[in-house]
């Protein structure tokens, strides 16, 4: 498969077949480090390079949320430039910002300019609230992917992605479809129930999800794998970061889990 | 009138009191900087500090758009922590965060003590996209206050905002009035048509509105007032920080700017 580097898509789709579709996901998190590791921002960052090293030649993406790195300040900053660097130098892996933006579109600009250029991420995750002008900045980088939320997987979910009588969620994927070059995703939480994540794929069927919720929140990988297909990132963080309670086990125990995931993946497309 | 520090609204209602409604919007941009200052981060800085100090004595609020300064990495995160530093020391106006952000519940905590702790704004602007437990990290503080986005000024407003025969915004405007512990204001542009803003404001009594599109874009002053009355912060960023094309203009212009707009304010209501 050649890759058109002019269109996300297109990286997105040959990495995926290369490695199939496990997203690492970096939450750095004092309370939740490995025993062995400073609690401080050089600690936490330790921490995500050991777990970038053990997975680097299995995963297809990393995302950073960009929350936990903020609460540092400026070294947080420091730390995302030093791990998307990193992340550069060991794999081919897309880089996403978790960052979940969204402002009138002066303002987008600039977050645009932040996550691809300042920071150099292939991705970032973006709000749809303030519709199409909010996303265009991003959508006109058709080399970097626009990832934008359509349907969570946490309980505020019900409080307005089900509002209207055609659940608002549908018609964000639906304008997001329309918006589509060739570079835009949507986030689908995988604990929602199987029949929502159908009908989004239906609204959306040229557009790959980003499906966190596997792993420790408890998503159910076959049945997003049977409605998602192979089109996908799969996102997993703690159940990887902190696979091992210490930091001499941790290499071992995150590379492993990573590779079981991907396993999982294989033995149900091998199935089905 | 007596403060109570233990709640956002009561912050609010004091300062709004003692000085009217403007809030001076810190939006540093290298094309729009007035000429003498140095096209980088500190002549960015240098500009934010002369408009602050020009308008400490008036301002109720500054709000420091966030984008403009993570455009800069680190370094605009350390020009942020020492705006804040300067507001404090030459103002009591309050200090927010146009960050709106919003993300799932263990996440926004961090968001909240990003923007309440390491840096210690007042408020911080927020998206609903999420629903009710990607707001609560912040709406637990109450002594702070959560800017939720409800009917924007921008275009792409019309393609979510208005989705459902009971309009979104709508829905928001209800629920966070429902959600509101004395700390809860909503974003109501103020370019939209007057009765959709009118609509907000008898959905949602109780909640001081924070209005953007006052001066350059165009929002018409008096039927903002008409509407909103006294309890609300109304934005002026590029009409105050950009009011001279060069260094040594801008103190008097950008404070005769912020006079003349609480000017027409004031004889706004006296005539009312």
């Amino acid at each position: 498969m050649s890759t058109d580097k002019s269109e996300f898509h297109s990286s997105l789709d040959n990495i995926l077949e290369q490695r199939g579709p496990l997203c690492v996901g970096l939450d750095p998190d004092v309370d939740l480090l490995p025993s062995g590791y400073s609690s401080n921002i050089e600690g936490l960052q330790e921490h995500m390079l050991d777990v970038i090293a053990a997975t680097a030649d299995v995963a297809s993406a990393y995302k950073l949320n960009t929350a936990f790195f903020e609460s540092w300040g400026a070294a947080g900053w420091n730390a995302i430039e030093r791990l998307v660097q990193a992340i550069r130098d060991k794999s081919p892996a897309l880089i996403i910002a978790d960052a979940k933006r969204g402002d009138l579109h002066n303002t987008a600009r600039f977050y645009a300019r932040t996550f691809f250029d300042t920071f150099d991420f292939d991705a970032v995750t973006l709000q749809p609230y303030m519709g199409y002008d909010s996303l265009e900045p991003f959508l006109e980088r058709t080399d970097r992917g626009s990832i934008v939320l359509c349907l969570t997987s946490n309980k505020g979910s019900s409080d307005f992605q089900y509002h209207g009588s055609r659940p608002l969620f549908l018609e964000v994927a639906r304008r997001c479809s329309e918006w589509n070059r060739k570079n835009v995703m949507l986030v689908v939480g995988a604990t929602r129930n199987a029949d929502d994540m159908q009908r989004v794929r239906e609204v959306a069927a040229d557009l790959p999800f980003l499906v966190p919720g596997i792993g420790k929140q408890g998503g159910d990988l076959e049945t997003v794998l049977r409605i998602c297909g192979r089109r996908l990132l799969l996102n997993s963080s703690r159940g990887i970061s902190t696979a091992s309670a210490n930091r001499a086990g941790l290499p071992e125990a995150a590379r492993n889990e990573a590779i079981r995931l991907l396993q999982n993946v294989k033995a149900f497309f091998e199935q089905a």
